[in-house]
Protein backbone atom coordinates (compact mmCIF):
# COMPACT_ATOMS: atom_id res chain seq x y z
CA UNK A 1 0.00 0.00 0.00
CA UNK A 2 1.18 3.37 -0.56
CA UNK A 3 3.05 5.01 2.63
CA UNK A 4 3.92 8.53 1.04
CA UNK A 5 5.97 10.68 3.48
CA UNK A 6 6.14 14.06 3.02
CA UNK A 7 9.65 16.18 2.94
CA UNK A 8 8.56 19.70 2.67
CA UNK A 9 9.10 21.97 5.09
CA UNK A 10 5.91 23.86 6.21
CA UNK A 11 5.28 27.54 4.73
CA UNK A 12 4.63 30.16 7.91
CA UNK A 13 5.02 33.91 8.07
CA UNK A 14 8.17 34.76 9.24
CA UNK A 15 10.47 31.64 7.61
CA UNK A 16 14.04 31.14 7.35
CA UNK A 17 13.99 32.92 3.35
CA UNK A 18 17.76 33.59 1.29
CA UNK A 19 19.03 37.08 2.67
CA UNK A 20 17.79 40.21 0.51
CA UNK A 21 14.87 37.96 -0.78
CA UNK A 22 10.88 39.39 1.11
CA UNK A 23 9.91 37.80 3.97
CA UNK A 24 7.43 35.51 3.64
CA UNK A 25 3.81 36.51 4.87
CA UNK A 26 1.03 34.06 4.59
CA UNK A 27 -1.32 36.51 6.55
CA UNK A 28 -5.15 35.75 7.46
CA UNK A 29 -6.81 38.28 4.80
CA UNK A 30 -10.25 36.95 5.42
CA UNK A 31 -10.62 35.51 9.17
CA UNK A 32 -13.91 34.02 10.57
CA UNK A 33 -13.05 34.76 13.80
CA UNK A 34 -13.25 38.45 12.68
CA UNK A 35 -16.09 37.89 11.36
CA UNK A 36 -15.52 37.13 7.67
CA UNK A 37 -17.47 34.36 6.20
CA UNK A 38 -14.46 32.42 5.33
CA UNK A 39 -10.98 31.92 6.15
CA UNK A 40 -8.26 32.88 3.49
CA UNK A 41 -4.60 33.82 3.40
CA UNK A 42 -2.95 35.85 0.93
CA UNK A 43 -0.17 34.73 0.35
CA UNK A 44 3.57 37.17 -0.40
CA UNK A 45 7.04 35.18 -1.10
CA UNK A 46 10.09 34.67 -3.26
CA UNK A 47 9.82 31.67 -6.01
CA UNK A 48 12.63 30.35 -4.24
CA UNK A 49 11.26 30.01 -0.66
CA UNK A 50 10.76 27.17 1.53
CA UNK A 51 11.11 23.34 -0.60
CA UNK A 52 10.93 24.46 -3.92
CA UNK A 53 12.93 24.48 -7.07
CA UNK A 54 15.74 25.89 -9.61
CA UNK A 55 14.71 25.94 -13.12
CA UNK A 56 17.64 26.62 -15.50
CA UNK A 57 16.23 29.88 -16.32
CA UNK A 58 17.42 30.93 -13.24
CA UNK A 59 21.15 31.26 -14.06
CA UNK A 60 20.91 31.00 -17.81
CA UNK A 61 19.08 33.14 -20.13
CA UNK A 62 17.02 32.34 -22.60
CA UNK A 63 16.75 28.43 -21.22
CA UNK A 64 14.19 26.19 -19.89
CA UNK A 65 11.66 27.48 -17.05
CA UNK A 66 9.81 25.82 -14.47
CA UNK A 67 6.81 25.13 -16.21
CA UNK A 68 8.55 23.31 -19.24
CA UNK A 69 9.85 20.73 -17.02
CA UNK A 70 9.31 17.23 -18.17
CA UNK A 71 7.63 15.63 -15.38
CA UNK A 72 9.75 12.56 -15.31
CA UNK A 73 12.34 14.81 -13.89
CA UNK A 74 10.59 15.03 -10.51
CA UNK A 75 8.20 11.63 -10.83
CA UNK A 76 9.91 8.48 -10.72
CA UNK A 77 12.95 6.59 -8.97
CA UNK A 78 15.54 8.64 -6.89
CA UNK A 79 18.22 7.84 -4.39
CA UNK A 80 18.96 9.40 -1.19
CA UNK A 81 22.65 9.84 -0.60
CA UNK A 82 23.55 10.30 3.25
CA UNK A 83 26.23 13.34 2.91
CA UNK A 84 29.09 12.62 5.48
CA UNK A 85 31.62 15.76 4.71
CA UNK A 86 30.28 18.26 7.76
CA UNK A 87 30.73 21.30 5.55
CA UNK A 88 30.26 20.43 1.58
CA UNK A 89 29.09 18.29 -1.30
CA UNK A 90 33.17 17.33 -3.10
CA UNK A 91 33.50 15.18 -5.93
CA UNK A 92 35.26 12.74 -3.86
CA UNK A 93 32.59 11.68 -1.86
CA UNK A 94 30.27 11.48 -4.57
CA UNK A 95 32.86 9.18 -7.02
CA UNK A 96 32.28 6.42 -3.97
CA UNK A 97 28.60 6.85 -5.03
CA UNK A 98 29.07 5.79 -8.28
CA UNK A 99 26.08 8.40 -9.96
CA UNK A 100 24.57 6.82 -12.91
CA UNK A 101 23.08 8.67 -16.07
CA UNK A 102 19.49 9.92 -15.72
CA UNK A 103 19.55 9.48 -12.00
CA UNK A 104 17.51 11.29 -9.37
CA UNK A 105 19.87 12.08 -6.54
CA UNK A 106 18.43 14.03 -3.07
CA UNK A 107 21.64 14.54 -0.71
CA UNK A 108 20.60 14.03 2.94
CA UNK A 109 23.58 16.30 5.00
CA UNK A 110 23.87 17.37 8.76
CA UNK A 111 21.55 20.52 7.44
CA UNK A 112 18.98 21.32 10.19
CA UNK A 113 16.32 24.44 9.73
CA UNK A 114 16.33 26.65 12.41
CA UNK A 115 12.76 28.09 12.97
CA UNK A 116 12.96 31.94 12.01
CA UNK A 117 16.87 32.26 11.05
CA UNK A 118 18.60 31.80 8.09
CA UNK A 119 22.00 29.71 8.23
CA UNK A 120 24.81 30.82 6.37
CA UNK A 121 27.16 28.36 6.89
CA UNK A 122 25.02 25.23 5.94
CA UNK A 123 26.40 21.80 3.86
CA UNK A 124 26.25 22.82 0.11
CA UNK A 125 27.46 20.65 -3.43
CA UNK A 126 30.60 22.65 -4.63
CA UNK A 127 31.52 23.67 -7.86
CA UNK A 128 33.85 20.61 -8.22
CA UNK A 129 30.70 18.47 -7.11
CA UNK A 130 28.69 20.20 -9.52
CA UNK A 131 31.19 19.76 -12.45
CA UNK A 132 31.60 15.94 -11.60
CA UNK A 133 27.36 15.80 -11.11
CA UNK A 134 27.02 17.14 -14.70
CA UNK A 135 29.81 14.51 -16.13
CA UNK A 136 27.66 12.13 -14.49
CA UNK A 137 24.52 13.44 -16.37
CA UNK A 138 22.51 13.06 -13.51
CA UNK A 139 18.74 14.44 -14.06
CA UNK A 140 17.61 15.79 -11.21
CA UNK A 141 19.41 16.43 -7.72
CA UNK A 142 17.58 17.60 -4.32
CA UNK A 143 18.97 19.12 -0.95
CA UNK A 144 18.34 19.57 2.52
CA UNK A 145 18.51 23.34 2.92
CA UNK A 146 17.69 26.86 0.72
CA UNK A 147 20.39 26.52 -1.42
CA UNK A 148 22.18 23.66 -3.51
CA UNK A 149 24.84 25.91 -4.21
CA UNK A 150 27.02 27.91 -0.50
CA UNK A 151 25.59 31.20 0.63
CA UNK A 152 28.42 33.62 -0.95
CA UNK A 153 31.92 31.74 -1.80
CA UNK A 154 30.85 28.99 -5.12
CA UNK A 155 27.41 29.46 -4.64
CA UNK A 156 26.70 31.05 -7.87
CA UNK A 157 29.48 29.20 -9.79
CA UNK A 158 27.18 25.57 -8.31
CA UNK A 159 24.26 27.05 -9.48
CA UNK A 160 25.43 28.27 -12.78
CA UNK A 161 27.39 24.40 -13.98
CA UNK A 162 24.33 22.62 -12.59
CA UNK A 163 21.45 24.61 -14.68
CA UNK A 164 23.65 25.38 -17.25
CA UNK A 165 23.53 21.31 -18.46
CA UNK A 166 20.13 21.50 -17.56
CA UNK A 167 19.34 19.67 -14.27
CA UNK A 168 16.73 20.18 -12.16
CA UNK A 169 17.43 21.17 -8.52
CA UNK A 170 15.05 20.88 -5.62
CA UNK A 171 16.03 23.09 -2.29
CA UNK A 172 14.47 23.20 0.75
CA UNK A 173 13.95 19.58 1.23
CA UNK A 174 13.23 17.98 5.13
CA UNK A 175 14.94 14.78 4.54
CA UNK A 176 15.67 14.41 8.66
CA UNK A 177 12.93 11.11 8.71
CA UNK A 178 14.08 9.43 6.02
CA UNK A 179 17.13 6.94 5.66
CA UNK A 180 19.54 6.37 2.55
CA UNK A 181 17.99 4.41 -0.24
CA UNK A 182 15.73 4.04 -3.17
CA UNK A 183 12.69 5.73 -3.11
CA UNK A 184 9.90 6.71 -5.59
CA UNK A 185 10.11 10.17 -5.60
CA UNK A 186 7.22 12.90 -6.75
CA UNK A 187 8.11 16.68 -6.51
CA UNK A 188 5.74 19.16 -8.03
CA UNK A 189 6.50 22.83 -8.36
CA UNK A 190 3.73 25.42 -9.09
CA UNK A 191 3.34 25.93 -12.87
CA UNK A 192 4.73 29.53 -12.93
CA UNK A 193 4.49 30.82 -16.27
CA UNK A 194 7.87 31.79 -17.38
CA UNK A 195 9.17 31.03 -14.04
CA UNK A 196 12.87 30.65 -13.25
CA UNK A 197 11.82 28.63 -10.04
CA UNK A 198 8.68 27.74 -7.96
CA UNK A 199 7.66 27.00 -4.37
CA UNK A 200 6.85 23.38 -4.47
CA UNK A 201 5.47 20.20 -2.37
CA UNK A 202 7.87 16.92 -2.21
CA UNK A 203 7.06 13.43 -1.34
CA UNK A 204 8.86 9.95 -1.43
CA UNK A 205 7.94 6.26 -1.07
CA UNK A 206 10.47 3.69 0.13
CA UNK A 207 11.27 0.94 -2.49
CA UNK A 208 11.37 -2.15 -1.04
CA UNK A 209 14.36 -3.79 -1.95
CA UNK B 1 5.71 3.62 -18.99
CA UNK B 2 4.61 6.91 -17.51
CA UNK B 3 2.72 9.50 -19.29
CA UNK B 4 1.79 12.44 -16.89
CA UNK B 5 -0.34 14.86 -18.26
CA UNK B 6 -0.54 18.34 -16.05
CA UNK B 7 -3.95 19.61 -15.49
CA UNK B 8 -2.39 22.92 -14.14
CA UNK B 9 -3.09 26.35 -14.86
CA UNK B 10 -0.42 28.32 -15.53
CA UNK B 11 0.28 30.76 -13.62
CA UNK B 12 1.06 34.46 -14.26
CA UNK B 13 0.67 37.88 -13.55
CA UNK B 14 -3.01 39.51 -13.97
CA UNK B 15 -4.49 35.36 -14.52
CA UNK B 16 -8.37 35.27 -13.15
CA UNK B 17 -8.96 35.55 -9.46
CA UNK B 18 -11.89 35.54 -7.53
CA UNK B 19 -13.35 39.00 -7.30
CA UNK B 20 -11.61 40.50 -4.10
CA UNK B 21 -8.33 38.81 -4.04
CA UNK B 22 -5.28 40.32 -5.21
CA UNK B 23 -4.54 40.60 -8.28
CA UNK B 24 -1.71 37.84 -8.83
CA UNK B 25 1.68 38.63 -9.49
CA UNK B 26 4.66 36.91 -10.26
CA UNK B 27 7.05 39.70 -11.07
CA UNK B 28 10.35 39.46 -11.43
CA UNK B 29 12.62 41.00 -8.65
CA UNK B 30 15.89 39.89 -10.37
CA UNK B 31 16.55 40.11 -13.93
CA UNK B 32 19.49 39.09 -15.60
CA UNK B 33 18.83 41.34 -18.62
CA UNK B 34 18.66 44.30 -16.56
CA UNK B 35 22.26 42.95 -14.95
CA UNK B 36 21.51 41.05 -12.27
CA UNK B 37 23.45 37.51 -11.46
CA UNK B 38 20.06 35.27 -11.75
CA UNK B 39 16.67 35.82 -12.46
CA UNK B 40 13.94 35.67 -9.91
CA UNK B 41 10.59 36.53 -9.52
CA UNK B 42 8.68 37.57 -6.59
CA UNK B 43 5.02 35.89 -5.31
CA UNK B 44 1.55 37.74 -4.34
CA UNK B 45 -1.50 36.24 -4.54
CA UNK B 46 -4.47 34.70 -2.78
CA UNK B 47 -4.01 30.91 -1.56
CA UNK B 48 -7.19 30.36 -3.59
CA UNK B 49 -5.37 31.55 -6.78
CA UNK B 50 -5.35 29.07 -10.16
CA UNK B 51 -5.51 25.24 -9.63
CA UNK B 52 -5.95 25.29 -5.42
CA UNK B 53 -6.93 23.49 -3.09
CA UNK B 54 -9.75 24.23 -0.13
CA UNK B 55 -9.04 23.04 2.94
CA UNK B 56 -12.10 22.71 5.78
CA UNK B 57 -10.92 25.52 7.68
CA UNK B 58 -11.77 27.46 4.62
CA UNK B 59 -15.38 27.61 5.94
CA UNK B 60 -15.10 25.73 9.16
CA UNK B 61 -13.08 27.20 12.21
CA UNK B 62 -11.38 24.53 14.01
CA UNK B 63 -11.37 22.02 11.40
CA UNK B 64 -8.44 20.55 9.72
CA UNK B 65 -5.84 22.98 8.07
CA UNK B 66 -4.32 21.99 4.30
CA UNK B 67 -0.66 21.20 5.66
CA UNK B 68 -2.39 18.46 7.40
CA UNK B 69 -4.49 16.61 5.04
CA UNK B 70 -3.60 13.10 4.16
CA UNK B 71 -1.44 12.28 1.28
CA UNK B 72 -3.65 9.72 -0.04
CA UNK B 73 -6.67 12.63 -0.15
CA UNK B 74 -4.80 13.28 -3.28
CA UNK B 75 -2.22 10.55 -4.36
CA UNK B 76 -4.12 7.57 -5.80
CA UNK B 77 -7.16 6.74 -7.94
CA UNK B 78 -9.55 9.17 -9.44
CA UNK B 79 -12.61 9.43 -11.89
CA UNK B 80 -12.98 12.07 -14.36
CA UNK B 81 -16.98 12.39 -14.92
CA UNK B 82 -18.10 14.50 -17.62
CA UNK B 83 -20.66 17.08 -16.42
CA UNK B 84 -23.18 17.28 -19.28
CA UNK B 85 -25.43 20.33 -18.05
CA UNK B 86 -24.54 23.53 -19.12
CA UNK B 87 -25.81 25.54 -16.07
CA UNK B 88 -24.46 23.33 -12.59
CA UNK B 89 -24.01 19.85 -11.21
CA UNK B 90 -27.25 18.91 -9.75
CA UNK B 91 -28.22 15.92 -7.61
CA UNK B 92 -29.92 14.27 -10.45
CA UNK B 93 -26.73 14.01 -13.03
CA UNK B 94 -24.73 12.83 -10.17
CA UNK B 95 -27.20 10.21 -9.36
CA UNK B 96 -26.44 8.16 -12.75
CA UNK B 97 -22.75 8.21 -12.14
CA UNK B 98 -23.19 5.96 -8.60
CA UNK B 99 -20.52 7.67 -6.56
CA UNK B 100 -18.93 5.40 -4.01
CA UNK B 101 -17.41 5.99 -0.56
CA UNK B 102 -13.96 7.48 -0.16
CA UNK B 103 -13.74 7.95 -4.67
CA UNK B 104 -11.82 11.21 -5.93
CA UNK B 105 -13.72 12.88 -8.31
CA UNK B 106 -12.96 15.35 -11.00
CA UNK B 107 -15.66 17.02 -12.53
CA UNK B 108 -15.02 18.06 -16.60
CA UNK B 109 -17.47 21.21 -17.22
CA UNK B 110 -17.65 23.32 -20.25
CA UNK B 111 -15.72 25.54 -18.25
CA UNK B 112 -13.36 27.36 -20.04
CA UNK B 113 -10.22 29.90 -18.57
CA UNK B 114 -10.54 33.31 -20.23
CA UNK B 115 -6.90 34.33 -20.20
CA UNK B 116 -7.60 37.36 -17.76
CA UNK B 117 -11.17 38.07 -17.13
CA UNK B 118 -13.09 36.12 -14.35
CA UNK B 119 -16.20 34.51 -15.12
CA UNK B 120 -19.27 34.80 -12.82
CA UNK B 121 -21.28 32.53 -14.28
CA UNK B 122 -19.13 28.98 -14.81
CA UNK B 123 -20.50 25.41 -14.04
CA UNK B 124 -20.43 24.74 -10.29
CA UNK B 125 -21.96 22.32 -7.70
CA UNK B 126 -25.12 23.77 -6.11
CA UNK B 127 -25.98 23.03 -2.75
CA UNK B 128 -28.19 20.08 -3.32
CA UNK B 129 -25.80 17.97 -5.11
CA UNK B 130 -22.88 19.23 -2.58
CA UNK B 131 -25.27 17.07 0.14
CA UNK B 132 -25.31 14.12 -2.35
CA UNK B 133 -21.91 14.06 -2.63
CA UNK B 134 -21.71 14.34 1.17
CA UNK B 135 -24.07 10.92 1.74
CA UNK B 136 -21.89 8.86 -0.68
CA UNK B 137 -19.00 9.66 1.35
CA UNK B 138 -16.62 11.24 -1.38
CA UNK B 139 -13.22 11.66 -0.14
CA UNK B 140 -11.70 14.31 -2.65
CA UNK B 141 -13.71 16.14 -5.41
CA UNK B 142 -12.07 18.93 -8.03
CA UNK B 143 -13.48 21.14 -10.79
CA UNK B 144 -12.50 23.02 -13.64
CA UNK B 145 -12.87 26.44 -12.40
CA UNK B 146 -12.00 28.81 -9.18
CA UNK B 147 -14.79 27.40 -7.35
CA UNK B 148 -16.42 24.63 -6.62
CA UNK B 149 -19.54 26.70 -5.56
CA UNK B 150 -21.33 29.19 -7.65
CA UNK B 151 -20.21 32.70 -7.27
CA UNK B 152 -22.89 34.47 -5.25
CA UNK B 153 -26.32 32.33 -5.03
CA UNK B 154 -25.54 28.98 -3.16
CA UNK B 155 -21.82 28.97 -2.86
CA UNK B 156 -21.09 29.45 0.35
CA UNK B 157 -23.60 26.77 1.17
CA UNK B 158 -22.07 24.48 -1.22
CA UNK B 159 -18.67 25.02 0.57
CA UNK B 160 -20.41 24.68 3.90
CA UNK B 161 -21.41 21.25 3.43
CA UNK B 162 -18.52 20.01 1.78
CA UNK B 163 -16.15 21.23 3.68
CA UNK B 164 -17.95 20.72 7.02
CA UNK B 165 -18.45 16.89 6.30
CA UNK B 166 -14.60 17.08 5.42
CA UNK B 167 -14.05 16.75 1.63
CA UNK B 168 -11.25 17.51 0.13
CA UNK B 169 -11.44 20.10 -2.74
CA UNK B 170 -9.36 20.46 -5.59
CA UNK B 171 -10.74 24.18 -7.43
CA UNK B 172 -9.16 25.83 -10.87
CA UNK B 173 -8.09 22.53 -12.64
CA UNK B 174 -7.92 22.75 -16.33
CA UNK B 175 -9.49 18.87 -17.74
CA UNK B 176 -9.64 20.16 -21.21
CA UNK B 177 -7.20 17.53 -22.67
CA UNK B 178 -8.36 14.78 -20.72
CA UNK B 179 -11.43 12.48 -21.32
CA UNK B 180 -14.10 10.98 -18.64
CA UNK B 181 -12.49 7.64 -16.84
CA UNK B 182 -9.89 6.36 -14.56
CA UNK B 183 -6.67 8.17 -14.09
CA UNK B 184 -3.73 8.09 -11.39
CA UNK B 185 -4.12 11.56 -9.44
CA UNK B 186 -1.75 13.21 -8.07
CA UNK B 187 -2.33 16.79 -6.84
CA UNK B 188 0.03 18.40 -4.13
CA UNK B 189 -0.66 21.50 -2.64
CA UNK B 190 2.05 23.64 -0.70
CA UNK B 191 2.37 23.07 3.09
CA UNK B 192 0.64 26.25 4.20
CA UNK B 193 1.20 25.96 7.80
CA UNK B 194 -2.55 26.42 9.16
CA UNK B 195 -3.88 27.36 5.77
CA UNK B 196 -7.17 27.43 4.70
CA UNK B 197 -5.83 26.20 1.30
CA UNK B 198 -3.05 26.44 -0.96
CA UNK B 199 -1.92 26.63 -4.74
CA UNK B 200 -0.99 23.75 -6.40
CA UNK B 201 0.29 21.22 -8.91
CA UNK B 202 -1.95 18.26 -10.40
CA UNK B 203 -1.00 15.65 -12.93
CA UNK B 204 -3.14 12.33 -14.25
CA UNK B 205 -2.30 9.41 -15.67
CA UNK B 206 -4.42 7.27 -17.39
CA UNK B 207 -5.29 3.71 -16.07
CA UNK B 208 -6.24 1.28 -18.97
CA UNK B 209 -8.99 -0.71 -18.51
Amino acid sequence: MSNWIDISVPLHSGMPHWPGDPVPSMARALDMDLGDICNARHLTMSAHTGTHMDAPLHFVNNSESIDRMPLTATIGPARLIQIEHPDFIGPEELARHDIQPRERILFKTRNVWHPTAFAKTFVHCNAAAARHLVERKVQTIGIDYLSIGAYERDGVETHQILLGAGIWVIEGLDLSQIEPGSYDLICLPLKILGGDGAPARAVVRKIED
